[in-house]
């Protein structure tokens, strides 16, 4: 998540965002390699690390860091919930790559888990990751009120279940390859791959930091809406980036035959779709000030990716 | 679990075992339908289902139940415990028979998992039942006080994780055909995959109850001896069930050619290694009195399997 162009960022959210990400990578990419030291049996934690500090955005910690702040909490409170995070996300991606599942041999140009190690250590390192993301926060956390932390592994939990995650999956894989996919059925793959997790990662920072049951509605509301644009984006750049670079292979989506949302909507609305979403979840953090600056920023830099 | 003869118990521990487990058994399994109502999308909490009410001893749950009522608490404060317990279990009986792993098509005389659904829902259905566990204990839990359950799910997490069942899966794989396998190393294997959880068990009761560290302590010593007396009464049965029935075909553990107690001690030593470790068990929770009679009476019931 690199900001090649300040420019894109309304004056409302004028703030250094590329050396706010900076900063908060590099704190969470300490405490994830701080987290899990490599010991016998040392194949299982290589595993683990291997996918876990492959790099990345680090945007779901990032939100949890964030929305504790704003809270009135403290990095420190939220670091092993936001290391949790990236251990429940890495664990998605190393099953989701499995040759039962999306069978892809690489991921962010490395070798996916199951193709440096094998399938089984593959599955095991991500069971691991999903386990010791709980224990983690569990262990780890400090200064947080015990009824707090039950509320964030309930939260977790749920995000990466069948009512979440698992789900979310289970429906894309039955849709790969099928035409006549509904709107409402797309709406549900992504409020459950994609939402759910950002939604977790955006309310355990405030819950952490004993935000009120009104503002974490309003961070839900928040979450929910850059969730979406997120995925618009995302499907957006599938197609607009393979326009750009004629001559290269199609997009991904189109080559699965996957249903989008600018196959649904075509792609200008479909931005501006996307750009309202980002409006709409800048509103909803308004009223927390000067605080929610990050989260502005952050929003305002999903559609950024547009152009 | 069936106790066929009572007569295989010490005075000590005259108690009515067989009602006992089937009352607790009874309890779990409603609980654990209860726990997981299907809803959209139904696959995968079919595929969940499928495997965690595919029967079994319950072994985990009950010995949760037990260690909360003996540690003075109620058994539905354990309930949900008991349930995530089971959970977890059969989240690693799912993953250990997948394709990659041990490649099993039957479990206890019913197909596997990815044998009914696939190999994708399989890996799912376990990611699923291992989140649930977590999201089960923290919200269903009611009338415990919220650091206890944080306690509890560190324990489960840490049983679960690289420290426990799959730290106990990687090296056994590692060692599947190799015959110079180590006495530490069985030790290690098993102490993982199967004593972890099963302190867990014993543990967690305990800690939703609020048993002071002595007590945890000696529940512990109880649950390490009870675990390696049931691997060591597992491996024997799996060579005199087999010396019984001739003719029919040798036990699994000789045709994988896993390195086991008995081969380590012969027979009649890993017998009386196992009665040793019972005793060593029992005389952990005598101080508790007749609170211990269902665990004295579970310890007995290991070996009474050996007869």
């Amino acid at each position: 998540m690199v900001v090649t162009d300040g420019t894109h960022f309304s004056k409302a959210t004028q703030f250094d965002l590329r050396t706010y990400l900076a900063t908060r990578q590099e704190q969470v990419e300490a405490a994830l390699d701080r987290s899990l030291p490599v010991v016998y049996p040392e194949q299982i934690y290589e595993a683990m690390r291997y996918s876990l500090l492959a790099g990345g955005k680090r945007l779901r910690p990032i939100l949890c860091l964030a929305t504790c702040e704003l809270a009135g909490g403290t990095i420190s409170m939220a670091l092993p919930t936001a290391c949790a995070l990236e251990m429940i996300h890495t664990m998605s991606l190393i099953h989701d790559d499995l040759p039962a599942m999306d069978n892809d041999d690489y991921r962010r140009g490395k070798l996916t888990n199951h193709k440096v190690f094998n399938e089984a250590v593959a599955i095991l390192a991500g069971d691991g990751l999903l386990a010791f993301a709980f224990e983690h926060i569990a262990v780890e956390t400090k200064d947080v009120a015990p009824d707090r932390l039950v509320k964030v592994i309930a939260r977790l939990g749920r995000a990466v279940g069948a009512a979440g995650l698992v789900g979310g999956q289970v429906v894309d894989l039955h849709c790969e390859g099928v035409c006549d996919v509904k709107k409402e059925t797309l709406d549900f793959i992504h409020a459950h791959k994609t939402a759910a997790l950002l939604e977790a990662s955006v309310v355990s920072g405030a819950i952490l930091a004993g935000a009120s049951e009104a503002d974490l509605q309003r961070l839900t509301r928040y979450s929910q809406a850059i969730g979406l644009a997120f995925q618009i984006v995302d499907d957006v750049l599938d197609i607009t980036s393979t326009q750009e670079e004629l001559g290269k292979s199609v997009g991904k989506d189109l080559r699965a035959q996957k249903v989008t949302y600018p196959s649904f909507w075509g792609i200008d609305e479909s931005k501006r779709q996307a750009q309202q979403l980002v409006e709409q979840a800048k509103s909803e953090v308004t009223v927390f000030g000067d605080r929610a600056l990050p989260l502005m920023a952050i929003a305002d830099f999903i559609t950024a990716r547009t152009n």
